[in-house]
């Protein structure tokens, strides 16, 4: 039988020799047999996972995200799991400036009086000239890196251990004080969880922007909520802990916060850089060649 | 007697041999007698320049804007006018990419979502891959050219006129419909005035985004508020025709607009950078040299 491959679009180049299959995690799955190289539909919930118990002949996994945790349980032995690191870089980077840039520039009192036609002006704040804490430098921070830098911001880089040009987590609460914007890319780990809680918040400047662009656990929503409240502290979030965050939460309300629905990597610069992953793995696959991203 | 200097700031390194009163636009002015180089307030409306009549000793006048059309008619024979040429260049391309960011990422809808607490999430517009029509391509152009290219945007440039690598403005009607992203940047002169109108905006695709940071009358309103009702472009604009604009006129409630009042050269970034040119000024001015940025 000739090898199957199931894709989450119609209009890949495909090898010759292999079969596809279009499954975009809407509506019934095609028949799976003889499916061998799997991509999973992005960011479509939980029902696309399940179809890989149903695939006897799976040799390969494609994942277009970047953290697959939650998929490694499912992956039976013997099959490759690789993951789309790298393909939400931009979108990330692209969403963490407009974060910053809505905070910095005052967007929302912009739009406040856009509702009832008022031309009031006054100065704002800037980017430039700000000191930029990058707490996680991977290709994610690396993107945001050259946004800021584009915009004269001084940025201080900050990873899990310190390297040349780069500081190591633990000297955080030193740089804390001197920043007066602090941006998040952290994955969800043990080493993670609650990094920012009220005494890093307390080390801050008044009127420093936190900025989350991770995962939600990094902060203490609760320590981070009374800064806001105080009116101490600004926040822009595309991340939150808990993810939704409830409706009456007080978070969402407060003039200093700005929320947006963990949508950083879900924009329309994913999809060509994902089809090019796509159709490079394809080829690796018909030729018998290693694939990229594994995970295991 | 020594000579003054009138400055808008009471902070600045003033070299020997200079008095110094300080007039930040506000209240009553200082005795003017002996001023011989006068720094205008910026942005401080029609009071400050007034007092350039009541200088008899006047030598020099510096103005903190970079168009100071409005002043030529005030500055007497033999005085010196400086102006604010590149202090504003990275506050402008600040808000430019703060205004295509918040159109491309929804951010209207997000902070319309917060309202309500409401955690709905839709993939979005992005920056990269977008091919961004540049139209005026001096210093402020080039500052928002650094933001575009660290975001992998496809640039193209075009000036009044063509030069290596950058496009005459007579090909304009050419260069229209293969942008998504338009970016005026344009002074106000009988060769800019209504440049986009109702042609133009037709030349351009479907939802395309259409920015103004520069005068507003490059644009035609009603030709635009008639696109942007229609559904057919976005814009997102720091500047109109008229300002400011009328609290009722249609354009402020359409869901494809994003409006600030004329806030684009107003941030934090300016003043380290004003106060650093008017210390120059003064030093060049205290040893009887060239002052630069002149315009006449």
């Amino acid at each position: 039988m000739t090898p199957r491959v199931l894709l989450p679009w119609s209009d890949l180049t495909v090898p010759d020799g292999l079969d596809t299959a279009v499954y975009d995690g809407t509506g019934t799955p095609p028949d799976l047999d003889g499916v061998e190289f799997y991509v999973l539909p992005y960011d479509s919930g939980p029902e696309p996972p399940k179809l890989i118990a149903k695939m006897p002949s799976l040799k390969a996994v494609q994942s277009l995200s970047a953290g697959v945790d939650n998929l490694l349980p499912l992956i039976p032995d013997g099959v490759t799991l690789t993951n789309g690191r790298g393909l939400h870089d931009l979108s990330v980077a692209e969403h963490t400036l407009a974060l910053i840039l809505a905070a910095q520039r005052d967007l929302p009192r912009w739009f406040r009086q856009q509702r009832t036609g008022s031309w009031d002006r006054e100065h704002t704040r800037s980017l430039a000239d700000e000191r930029v804490l990058l707490v996680g430098y991977g290709s994610i921070g690396k993107a945001i890196e050259r946004y800021l830098e584009a915009g004269e911001a001084d940025v201080v880089r900050v990873a899990s251990t310190a390297r040349e040009g780069v500081h190591g987590i633990d000297e955080l609460p030193e740089l804390l004080p001197g920043a007066s914007i602090v941006v998040l890319i952290l994955p969800d780990t043990p080493a993670t969880r609650g990094l920012i809680s009220a005494p890093e918040l307390a080390a801050l400047e008044d009127g420093a922007l936190v900025v989350n662009v991770g995962r939600g656990t990094a902060i203490d929503t609760a320590a981070l909520t009374k800064e806001v409240a105080d009116g101490r502290l600004r926040a822009a979030l595309d991340v939150v802990d808990p993810e939704p965050l409830p409706a009456d939460h007080p978070l969402w309300q407060l003039p200093g916060a700005i929320i947006t629905p963990h949508v950083a990597g879900g924009s329309d610069s994913f999809h060509p850089r994902a089809k090019r992953l796509v159709e490079q793995q394809l080829a690796r696959f018909a030729r018998g060649e290693p694939l990229v991203n594994v995970v295991r």
